[in-house]
């Protein structure tokens, strides 16, 4: 089985990587479980750590020589994770549209021509949602982004999903909640505050909230992430219906909530400034926070139990010093 | 005023631009009505009629120079009409792609180069909805079409979404219900039935109706078309809130009912076959046909009152024999 991941430098990218190294299986197409005989990571930027019998390739996916280079002879399972964030997308428009729309449509397009029906697992992101929000955010809620990252995000969903049902792939979307704790450096997401309110302290480090104390986020582990793009890899198509988009399931916190766990987790709140900062609250602000997802948990993914076990999984995977990836949305 | 209509030669594109010339004025970004002084039409096609004051434009729209003529030195309101229908999406999907999305985003980016933030005026449908539908449709029902058409469209009204938002264009969007009695020949959009089982028999001509008599359908007239694009132009942004896109208000009709309305217009619906066509029902029969536009409405779109008024404008707007322009979606 040969298995691509794009931005598999990202700190999504390597922990999904090392998972797959890990395990050296998968299930797919066949429906049974498969060796992973090739694992190839695409990126950007160079690898910043080795996984174990991973290829690497460094490149820009939107220029086509690269991408039909790295797709090279195909695919049986594609990770798609490479994107500009969403900060990013949001200051440069144009960059985000080649990165996280055209070159979405190009991989499709590859993949589409190999004529293999490659299963594509695309991470989109609560940010598709904005404009006319219903309390409480289901899978038949509409879309309305109120940032160009989502809209990219949006449009290429219905991409994915349109080039499903056509069989030139198939694809399983999830939309990931804000991840925390990220490790590393903040990055250009408007979100990265949501986890360097935790991780900073938890190094002694002070860190800056753009938003306020009461601001509620809906959040989930990066296990939980890793967990939520394997998963869709493994289910069979019939549990996903006519549409081939999820919400991953998530937990809802406030900001002050995220304090107290850092508090019982030993951190010192009091190392984060709140220092407002409407740029970023234009965008995370009109993010849901509150979503029910008991649909996509009958078809198996599972959500993070709380804030405590989502600290306590960081302290535990992130030991002061191990490097962790490079930014990734 | 410069105003354009891309699609001008269809049905829906020539009686716009009859009605706009006839109005002689429109409203637009300065909030005061003001006057039409160039009427562009463009098109693939030759003119099929002479709209009075009116400058013909033919040629591709997926055709970057042609696309940069037509604009030219630029356009206060753009009508873009110009589509692949739904049956000839789904039969060449990169046709379809071409036209219905890569031209709308060319155009957009055409639009924004010029600087003047045009007003860009685009219908929708009703086929961007198809998965996870509720009992009834309205503004804040996902997006999750069943058909490349539906996708095409669902992702340029995303991208015209995030363009108003950034200030490169001023736009609207209105997901037009099927449009019945349209005149003239059947085309390739996959409900050209729903016009063909009215018109035809009203000529005393068969028709086949490739669907149930008990499918209903959620349609508009042609008046309350044009109407439901010449409003939104004319609308203040603020009625709009974080989202450009609108239903435009329809009626729910059968199969039975449109035939009852027309034994009651004099035609025979004994003139009218049944004969199942599953590509026809796979499309159609995933549309809504139900909506609630209260909020529509209260924003000044107007619905017809019935069908017993939709055959009797009809009879009224296309006696026999008059040109009525060419298929258009």
């Amino acid at each position: 089985m040969r298995v691509l991941i794009t931005g598999g430098n990202g700190f999504l990218g390597l922990r999904l990587a090392q998972t797959l190294a890990t395990r050296g299986l998968l299930r797919g197409r066949s429906g049974s479980l498969e060796e992973i005989d090739q694992l190839v990571l695409v990126d950007s930027e160079p690898a910043v750590e080795a996984v174990k019998g991973a290829t690497y390739l460094t490149g820009d996916l939107t220029d086509p020589g690269f991408l039909d280079a790295a797709v090279g002879p195909g695919a049986d399972s594609v990770f798609h994770l490479a994107a500009v964030v969403s900060a990013a997308a949001e200051a440069d428009f144009d960059l985000g549209m080649r990165v996280n729309f055209d070159a979405t449509r190009a991989l499709i397009e590859r993949l589409r021509a190999g004529g293999r029906t490659s299963r594509l697992i695309f991470p989109s992101s609560l940010a598709v949602f904005g404009a006319e929000l219903p309390a409480v955010v289901t899978r038949a809620t509409a879309a309305l982004p109120l940032s160009s990252y989502g809209t990219q995000k949006a449009m290429a969903e219905l991409l994915i999903n349109d080039a499903s049902r056509r069989g030139f792939i198939d694809s399983r979307v999830v939309r990931l909640p804000t991840i925390v704790v990220r490790p590393g450096k903040p990055n250009k997401a408007a979100s990265s505050f949501a986890s360097s309110i935790l991780r900073e302290p938890l190094s002694g480090r002070g860190a800056v909230c753009p938003v306020a104390r009461d601001t509620a986020l809906w959040i989930a582990s990066p296990r939980a992430a890793v967990a939520g793009l394997i998963h869709p890899h493994e289910s069979a198509v019939e549990q996903w219906g006519h549409s081939r988009i999820a919400n991953l399931p998530g937990i809802t916190v406030t900001v002050e909530e995220m304090l107290q766990a850092l508090a019982r987790a030993g951190g010192d709140p009091n190392l984060v400034r709140f220092e407002r900062d409407p740029a970023i609250e234009q965008i995370v602000c009109t993010w849901p926070s509150r979503f029910d997802t008991t649909r996509e948990q009958h078809m198996g993914f599972v959500a993070d139990r709380g804030i405590d076990e989502i600290v306590q999984a960081y302290v535990e995977d992130y030991p002061a010093g191990r490097p962790a990836g490079a930014g990734s949305p």
